[in-house]
């Protein structure tokens, strides 16, 4: 099956899972609903809970027990984006090709619909019918990494770096330390989730977070690369704006080709880590692929 | 003991916990970290985990396993008062007796601050070193209480509720619907989880539902009264605010002496839930009446 195919078969396992979680718009308060449904089954790449359905399935594990978590992380994704594109932050107008949820539905209902978003993340991972196939233990583990990743030491952290290095130069350290918590540490949660669900041995789990941490890298390089030379249609949203909000990135501090290179650096090393997995992993390295040559 | 020494000894042992388990601003981002503990440590009655304090103790509990949920719901509390602050939201220029989480930090670190405190709750309630003491499924069912009382069926729809009621008149059944969620949900996960903690049977826990659904009740008509003719400096924010903003309110639909009398009523139907607890549950009497006789 070519990467396309891979992708655009488990959006619809997980957008299909996303529709059913979130109560319709025809129950109370449906102004909230419409808000949390509006930003979270808009286009979107869905590569953190395809992430961590694919480590799942290609370690032998079973992937409707990791799609909850998959899930679980997409709706705190997307909570991210709703609170970051607020006036207060990034001022972002437009978002996953649409409108951003504060343009359509106000800036209060954004605030409530972020925050409703990332409480029912937590909701839904630790409700006992969703849950009931693995261990309390793992459920507890798996959630616990989800909680770090999500927060001040991880994604919440590299929004505050990334506000406040905003017209500053920093070094290429402490870029990287901020792009490891902004979107790395979702990234990496999602691989180590699939980790856990398939039941990995702990050898196998550094592996995969050498994996994870150097795709994230790879990731946000590329998303920095794409907000100079990308193409709004594909992307789904404003481009130029790092340039604008003087924010620090890569291409700032490398230029647009080194920083490529940079990124594929990580590409390889990424690919690396994954050597001891044998044939079994290759949609991990067809996604490696993708994420670094893509152009959304 | 009476219940101001009760009261005080109890915001001591909350206050401790959550200053030891919110990272202190020597660590980074400091900016975060001092955002969250300024509304955190702020001067607060704390009502939510000494509720579940006090039901886990009367029942004969341990306070120490009920603490990192009752600390929990603190987080989550303060959270959504740093939100519902927000220039977008009520606009408030003063909380705890000191001026808002905006007013100091600015709107974007008030957002992230309040994200913090949400996903900070989260991480803390499920870390396997803080809550080992318990069961991992009493932990999950614990934590999917609270997840349920701060989301879309609790706490977040009365504040959408709330904000869509603004100039509206509303009927006393839709008036305590709204207040059940937006405070009320919160106050009975509290006790709620005080019974889990301390082991209770069902019958018990319908009783606890009981208290905690009229005393939540009577809490949130007390706030609106308060807000009419309470005093500034005692309740440490701005009076007057629900008449500006046009909030549907009991006093608005029922005047001042009306709203007392109701909250009294719910206050003696919490009383009432309580008879088969018999005499161990004084301080859950103290702190209905508490509730209802406060000034702040």
């Amino acid at each position: 099956m070519n990467i396309e195919t891979y992708i655009a078969e488990k959006k619809v396992f997980i957008e299909d899972w996303l529709g059913l979680h979130v109560p319709s718009e025809d129950l109370s308060p449906s102004s909230l609903y419409r808000a949390m449904r509006y930003s979270l089954l808009a286009k979107s790449k869905r590569i953190r809970p395809i992430l961590a359905l694919a480590v799942t399935e290609s370690l032998g594990g079973n992937i409707e027990r990791v799609l909850p978590f998959a899930c679980g992380l997409e709706l705190i994704h997307t909570y991210s984006l709703v609170h970051d594109d607020l006036p207060a932050m990034d001022n972002d107008d437009v978002r996953r090709g649409q409108p951003s949820n504060h343009k359509v539905f106000g800036e209060a209902m954004a605030i409530l619909a972020g925050d409703a978003l990332l409480t029912h993340a937590f909701f839904l991972m630790i409700s006992p019918q969703i849950v009931s196939d693995l261990s309390p233990e793992l459920v507890l583990r798996i959630i616990h990494e989800i909680s770090k990743a999500a927060g001040t030491q991880g994604m919440i952290s590299g929004q505050v770096m990334d506000m406040e290095c905003e017209g500053q130069t920093i070094s290429l350290s402490r870029l990287e330390t901020m792009h490891s918590c902004k979107t790395g540490a979702m990234i990496l949660a999602a691989i180590r989730v699939g980790g856990l669900v398939a039941g990995v041995s702990t050898e196998q789990m550094e592996n995969l977070g050498l994996y994870g941490r150097h795709i994230g890298l790879a990731f946000q390089i590329i998303d920095d690369v794409l907000d100079i030379e990308g193409q709004p249609e594909l992307l789904g949203k404003t481009i130029g704006k790092d340039r604008t909000a003087q924010k620090a990135t890569f291409p700032l501090l490398l230029g647009v080709e080194e920083s490529k290179k940079l990124a594929h650096q990580h590409y390889v090393q990424g690919i690396q880590a994954l050597e001891g997995f044998g044939e079994r992993v290759e949609i991990l390295r067809d996604l490696a692929k993708f994420i670094i040559f893509r152009k959304f």
